[in-house]
């Protein structure tokens, strides 16, 4: 059960207009679950995305990222995403990319169009190839299933250790023309994102040219998926795609307009919904923790300091157990290689509790206020450096036996 | 129990002439257990040590350090260290500093030498003020039990969740001269010592000059505790020391002598051995694991990409379930921040077995082959990155429900 975070309502997500999502049973690794999904898309749309740094990327990775970049080319727009569960199709050579690259050609004949205006992505195991042949012959269900009102399944199919759909929608109106957006995401475990989590897909009926829709992804990255952390482990498959179908009112044609500027911070926002939804949900997690950094030289500084404590599994075997054991907190600090770092001016705060000041412990703290802040399912921890004006807020959650256990269980 | 790290026998740990060790049951944090060590030197001795780079390094720490340089200016030579465990004396301000000093006048008052002649080291809780009324009254129990021959009851006064002592001695020729070498350590978690590793105490008969030491120490450290890790933890505490009691045959003046070559291979290898043992007694470990990264451009890059996947989470408990899910060995290795790395020239081993071949998976390899290698409880992971002649390896373990277990409950 994921931590404050309520299993999406169907009838809450909204079609985004110009998008359709088809989903099917394609027995990738397991047989009657839903692990295939096609996002069709208007030929209006733009699309742009930001993907994981791991050098051993996916296949399908390197294939979205290379059919990204032949679309500015040739001007020919893409036309469909397609994503598999069950199999990551990493660390699997040119079998792997040969998979990818034939996944898409197989949906770009029912659709009639070109492989490259398909974008693939996959999630699941690493280092095993990807049994492309049962991908290819879900197509024609997940076309038959093709339909605007169908997020929550789309949610469904792009699950995996996942214990419940992430998925949300939003409408405002920017500049007197209404937006519609909803998103999907998936995490749960091997979650570091560094430039996108796993897998997180964003629809907007905006009109939005391709530049201005690429700064916007990387903004919205920034301070959302790109700030959430589970256990430290940057995916070989991490993916965040904004798309823009250009079916709604609004149009965006500069990154200069009062209109980009709403629609990044919506887009932001929304982002950051999606992405905490993945730490609310991730594996074993009982605590959601938002670790702030405050007062340090630059946000880079206050990002190491916020994920040392982030990832020191002392700080979240102590949150697991609501054990206000918060001198693990002070040591997280003191390794995370800020090799000027003066603790002697460093402040430790438990949401509204001092638990440490100038360095030490503060004379005024009693252990059953650390206590009574450690039982909560939300805890802030905030560090106050007073060396600067810099801040960076970091998203996790604890470390509990549920995590050995399912990542000790993950492919039996 | 430890993992192939049987419990040292009394009988089988040596004296060192010139040390003599006295332990106490002072009471710190739990009545009825041995907490309080005192080690008593000869004046011929000389001491050199190697401590954590945590910046919220620990008042005994800070107190140690400055004691060393101290020595060395003064020419009065360290007269003993005392260490006790169940508080580590750690983000206690001006009071612990205040604490760690205290300490060290009322042995200096007992032995009749100088504060600065002592040097302290505390283990245990952070954040919390050392009782250093109960460490003082226990130091008279401690110097009735002085005795050179009591090495087994020393390893056991300095564990904290160590499960067992951690001892051993060794005596070799070296240039015809006999030398003879005991040592202690302690670990279990917050282990990922970046200058040393939580406690460790190193006594050799030799009499070395404190410039030799110095460097003997340092070459020991880098090779042995400076290589393990169990969660990532860098301790506020870490500390290494090398202790020449001058009472034996053998002296080393120089580091040019053959003397000084051999002497420190065997420091670095014994070293190696007491490091081991704080790995195969890591908490809740049950397999002891050596990564090495070979054909890398440089030592930092191969120990950088060895230490991605000795703290990876999910490579970790994949060990603990002897499940060969070798991909997320190689997801390690794409985030551990090598940016130039070409994963297409890269092998993979597990044990004898050619896992990845060239960036994929070895197509001969079979999950049979992973399968029983994973079951083993000793088991080396081998990286080559066809891309230099250097190498580095690093010692870890597995994460179990019982390292969850242990750290969930340390303070209750």
């Amino acid at each position: 059960m994921a931590v404050n975070s309520p299993i999406p309502v169907a009838a809450d997500l909204k079609p985004v207009a110009g998008i359709e999502l088809g989903h099917a049973e394609a027995g990738v690794r397991k047989a009657n679950r839903k692990d295939l999904l096609v996002m069709k898309l208007a030929p209006t749309a733009t699309v742009a995305g930001v993907f994981t740094t791991n050098r051993f990327c996916a296949a399908p990775v390197q294939v979205s990222k290379a059919h990204l970049e032949a679309a500015e080319i040739s001007g020919e727009p893409i036309r469909a995403l397609v994503i598999n569960t069950g199999n990551a199709n990493a660390g699997t050579g040119e079998a792997g990319l040969a998979a990818a690259n034939a996944t898409c050609e197989a949906l770009a004949n029912l659709l009639g169009c070109h492989a490259a205006q398909i974008l693939p992505f996959s999630t699941g195991v690493i280092l095993e190839q990807l049994p492309v042949d049962r991908v290819t012959a879900g197509l024609p269900q997940a076309l038959r299933n093709l339909n605007e009102d169908n997020w929550f399944n789309a949610a469904e199919a792009i699950m995996t250790t996942d214990t419940q759909p992430k998925a949300a929608s939003r409408s405002l109106t920017i500049e007197g023309r209404s937006v519609n957006m909803s998103g999907i995401s998936k995490g749960a475990g091997m979650i570091k994102p560094n430039m996108a989590t796993m897998l997180g897909f964003l629809a907007i009926d905006a009109k939005v040219s391709q530049s201005a829709l690429e700064q916007m992804v990387k903004q919205a990255a920034d301070r959302s998926f790109n700030c959430i952390t589970i256990d430290g482990d940057t995916s070989t498959n991490d993916s965040f795609m904004l798309i823009a179908t250009g079916a709604g009112e609004l149009e965006v044609t500069s990154v200069e307009s009062p209109e980009y500027a709403a629609l990044a911070a919506a887009v932001t926002e929304f982002s950051q919904q999606l992405a905490q939804m993945i730490i609310r949900d991730g594996e074993g997690a009982t605590k959601f923790i938002t670790v702030t950094v405050e007062e340090g030289k630059d946000v880079a500084e206050c990002r190491k300091i916020a994920y040392s404590i982030a990832h020191s599994p002392l700080v979240k075997t102590a949150f697991f157990a609501s054990d206000p054991n918060l001198g693990r907190i002070l040591c997280a600090i003191g390794y995370a290689g800020i090799d000027d770092l003066d603790v002697s001016t460093l402040d430790l705060y438990l949401d509204d509790v001092l638990v440490a000041k100038s360095g030490g412990r503060n004379p005024e703290y009693q252990e059953a206020d650390g206590q009574r802040v450690m039982k909560q399912s939300e805890i802030t921890v905030r560090v106050k450096l007073a060396r600067g004006t810099a801040d960076a807020t970091i998203w996790t959650c604890d470390l509990s036996h549920d995590y050995v256990s399912i990542n000790a269980d993950y492919r039996s």
